[in-house]
């Protein structure tokens, strides 16, 4: 039921083909986020009608509010949400170690340092307690616990549960984590083990932060493991030049067998630098996140301002009358009839309707991204790709 | 390029053509709020996949925000938001009287009363002045500006200004505003002359308030001008019966061979009982806008309270673990594939997904239900048909 098949190679990129039980993903590609089990604006046919082959949703998210149990009751997570196609949840860690230090995804992957809050409570060999943001519950979240919710919301792949430690801790934190995220890895795999007859995977993940020896030994661990996919976690340093380094030094240490996957990242620049490395996919919250707020991501020719970021604003007023697409050429729903005047005026209107069509063509572009990607790789012309649409 | 054909009849009730430049709407049918140019959740292809075929947008909103030489730049309200169907535009009256009324439009329709707030500055015999909600600017609203904005938005039908009364004004300011809205229709008629040539046309609307006598006086008046389409307006009166009573007696004045619409009336109810007076098209925002706050709309068997309200509040916990859809047996993409217990724990979770799916349904729901409607009237069986529908 469960492949990974590797089928062509250029420049450390690799193409393969990810078999699960409920279809197969081509990679490299890009994981959406259905954080609370749905796209805030998009139902999944629309997605799947854009092109989506693979899609996440949270643990820590749906464990505190509805519920594992819940969900199992409505016949998993698949059907709850109606996504029939490959489906991976988080280990939960991510949510509570970032909600738990104050602050959210950014400080983790390095931006920012805040003093801790209360809602994680303690870690301890046995897991972290912490308060859930929903209504204020106390709950453990253990290894063990974490792999019976991803178990009962029935995904395709489950990932172990971590401490995903932050840019702001000393190496010595930072190593003492990495090894209790080693026993808690052990601990996820035997429990997942005991739990599941096949139908589900195990994704490792690999700490070590931004230290190169606790990165190697970080990747001899999980590839000494019966894990059937790894995931590049942890902080990646606090700056893009860091990021590129940590994922590079990383990936040089890790089996080449298996499915890997770069936790959290998937700008369109930090996905040209992690396929090179052998990364096969990413998630991110980008292309919906910025999509809510009118950005709109463009190839670097279209953009006035590719150096300071991947989108256009379309709120600002020099859309105003633009007549013209978001993106010339794009065969999106939305490029092929609506343009940014009206999609402008929408947001300043504060039309809901604005960030559902902006939102469309995200998803439709990060899906054409990689869709050429994949043809760079099995055409060997990664580099004009590159400059395509990277500038 | 405009035409009305009626082609069935049956207890009142007629089924017909409605010919446009831009399609031929079948009657009798349902007109979509697109109030600021936009259906909020649902794009213009969505809506035409759920079987819409006439949609309407707000003079008053559109004037205020983007302003009509703004959309007519664009290429007219058609291109600018992408629906390419018969398209109709109120007059701008009813949003500026409703709002300066101190209330919205369940006050015109009779259902409570309140003090006046400011927006609405001065009702002269040339016109309305009123403050925009948008940005507070002064504008004044004349026939001949009404038709110059419809005719600049390029729909396919215009509405003249009149003065909507409410319930609490009494006969005597009814009876004078009705008057003056004559001279309004007139006036605006002929602006509409003057800047379109055969390509809009024109709905003269009946006022009178609850009274018969200026209900006739109204009707009388309308049918000797040269309007295209009548739209019965103003106060329907305080209860369901009097507004059933005050429909039919309006209908038992008017001409026969031209189309009428029911302006902002629209509930399943109100439909079989317009159409057997001869009503040929309703619209209404409640479809959309109970669909924001949970709201679904079911045929009475599947409604556990059809007295009391024509749709199920998917808020309420009832509904927390019922996985079957919205309506047993509807073909919409949300009942196909969406349960009433994912989206009760979407609507808590405030994930934007609930009320699209909602609106989905309750968008074809009203489709389907002018649909049945057309052909109980051609297989001469409405009886039949408004028991399965209302119970």
């Amino acid at each position: 039921m469960f492949a990974f098949k590797q089928t062509h190679f250029h420049e450390g990129a690799r193409c393969g083909l990810l078999q699960t039980p409920h279809g197969t993903v081509e990679t490299p590609n890009f994981i959406f986020c259905a954080t609370k089990a749905a796209i805030k604006g998009l139902t999944m046919e629309t997605m799947k009608g854009l092109g989506t082959q693979f899609v996440l949703s949270n643990t820590y998210h749906l464990h505190v509010n509805p519920g594992a149990d819940f969900i199992q009751a409505r016949g998993g997570l698949h059907k709850f949400m109606n996504w029939n196609g490959p489906l991976l949840t988080d280990s939960g860690g991510f949510q509570i170690f970032s909600l738990g230090h104050g602050s959210v995804a950014e400080e983790i992957k390095g931006k920012r340092q805040q003093k801790r809050n209360t809602t994680l409570l303690k870690i301890t060999e046995e897991g972290a307690k912490f308060r859930s943001y929903y209504n204020g519950q106390y709950h453990m979240l253990t290894p063990e616990k974490s792999m019976e919710i991803q178990h009962k919301l029935g995904v395709d792949f489950a990932v172990v549960l971590d401490e995903c430690t932050p840019y702001h801790v000393d190496k010595r934190y930072t190593e003492r984590s990495m090894y209790r995220s080693h026993r808690w890895g052990v601990r996820s795999l035997n429990a997942y083990k005991a739990l599941t007859h096949g139908n589900q995977k195990v994704y490792g993940i690999i700490q070590g932060g931004v230290y190169e020896d606790l990165r190697r030994i970080a990747a001899e661990f999980v590839n000494e493991q019966d894990f059937f996919g790894l995931a590049v976690g942890g902080s990646l340093g606090g700056t893009k030049a860091q990021m590129h380094d940590i994922v590079g030094t990383t990936m040089s240490y890790l089996r080449k067998d298996r499915p890997v996957h770069l936790l959290g990242i998937g700008g369109p620049h930090d996905i040209f630098a992690g396929i090179k490395h052998g990364i096969d996919t990413f998630d991110c919250v980008h292309p919906t996140r910025i999509a809510r707020h009118g950005g709109a991501l463009v190839k670097a020719k279209y953009n006035p301002n590719p150096q300071k970021r991947d989108h256009l604003n379309l709120m600002n007023s020099q859309y105003k009358e633009d007549d013209t697409p978001i993106m010339p050429g794009c065969a999106c729903p939305t490029c092929v009839s609506y343009s940014k005047s009206y999609i402008h005026y929408l947001l300043k209107a504060r039309e809901v309707l604005a960030s559902q069509l902006i939102l469309q063509h995200n998803v439709y572009f990060m899906n054409s991204l990689m869709q050429d990607i994949r043809q760079g790789i099995q055409k060997k012309n990664l580099d004009e790709l590159e400059k395509e649409w990277l500038g």
